[in-house]
């Protein structure tokens, strides 16, 4: 019996018709499905592909042992991680090597700081892999806040809003475009950064891009005790004048 | 009579079945179907849409004045793409007046280095538009090359190839990830800049990635004069040890 397939599937950024054909087709045919979770949530993964599935298909719900904020230390969050991650892969092993493909439902892109990157790196070199590429939250954010990008030879910078404030000041100096996530409590930090560096007035923000509960706000109107994890600040680049 | 409305649709980076379900729903629902194309070739867009179309959608090609080297001086390039975007601009607004939807057809994300956006610019603020996310052809090449692309907070420098090679260089030094594209002519001038920064090593390459005639190719075996433009390379970011 030959072994099964890890499927890595970009399942875009949470609008249930931003699933590729592809993705659909290879999410319709697994026998098992995967997902993470986060405890006592119902998960935005789920929430994306279950009205693709059917019944008989096996959910195997991959759920994080910390949501939200981390235990402080002794709490050992690194070594929690790993842990999980491991299990997952063995979770997921038992079904290849029993001859079942599992498709693992990724939210936006599988390789884009994706979770399946922790399970690919567990078993790519095992198990025949198949990636399908996604569309990530920072072209679903530039749909929705209805603003072009990036133009002709411009640079994207795309970057963690989790970066110590000088580390964070120092990448977005002279951006020409930028795209800022993972913003949560991170979001007043990364509002006094732009404003020292003058680029605040560009700033757009929005949230849960394409999701529901998706809502775009002035950047100036935020409230940062109210920003949640799915969000993101797009700098985009100047509009060309050439053309 | 209510004005048609401006349907940017990201088609995605080439293979046909890499369209979202949205994508679709409206590309076919279009009594306009719209796409770039150069002179006296077929198109990628046309090819990745044309298996979704029906006999009696009208097709509109928009037709780039040059394709491939530019004319030297005195020929005016930006004038000459000016006059080609406010034409192709004024075709489309002929149809949105007469109350015809027109969807254009945009590789990969309609605002990620998109030829729509200068569409966008001259007809968003005279008529509804929608616009569809795209899977833009740096995550279609990091599921390609079977490669995480960037972990936790590492950031994603996007750059072109096309800049002089001193900025490159100053642009890629120090970066954790990168997607370098529209490389064409200009490969031989990146792998210099690679090499003199000591990521050459860490460089992945691909053409066409997803399209009819995709190829991977080591880094270091490229022939910079058989390069494509539609070809890219990803530094793609350490793998993370922690977990």
């Amino acid at each position: 019996m030959g072994k099964g397939r890890l499927l890595g599937l970009g399942i875009g950024p949470g609008d249930p018709e931003l699933l590729t054909l592809k993705a659909l087709r290879l999410l319709r045919a697994a026998p098992v499905v995967a997902y993470y979770i986060g405890k006592g949530k119902r998960g935005n993964a789920l929430a994306t592909i279950e009205p693709h599935l059917c019944e008989i298909q096996e959910r195997l719900a991959l759920v994080y042992p910390v949501t939200g904020k981390r235990p402080p230390p002794p709490y050992d969050y690194e070594g929690a991680m790993r842990a999980f991650y491991d299990e997952s892969a063995a979770r997921i092993a038992d079904h290849l090597d029993a001859g079942r493909d599992v498709a693992v439902a990724c939210e936006g892109d599988p390789f884009f700081y994706g979770a399946f990157m922790y399970l690919h790196d567990r078993l790519a070199e095992r198990y025949p892999v198949e990636v399908v590429p996604g569309i990530c939250s920072v072209m679903a954010s530039a749909s929705v806040l209805r603003t072009p990008l990036v133009y002709r030879d411009q640079s994207l910078q795309v970057i963690a809003a989790t970066l110590p404030e000088a580390e964070l000041e120092a990448r977005l100096a002279g951006v020409e475009a930028a795209a800022i996530m993972k913003l949560g409590s991170n979001f007043a930090k990364l509002r006094r950064v732009l404003e020292r560096l003058g680029i605040a007035e560009r700033a757009r923000y929005v949230e849960r891009a394409t999701m529901d509960g998706e809502r775009v706000r002035p950047f100036a109107e935020v409230e940062p005790e109210q920003v949640p994890y799915f969000s993101m600040v797009l700098i985009p680049g100047e509009r060309w004048q050439g053309v």
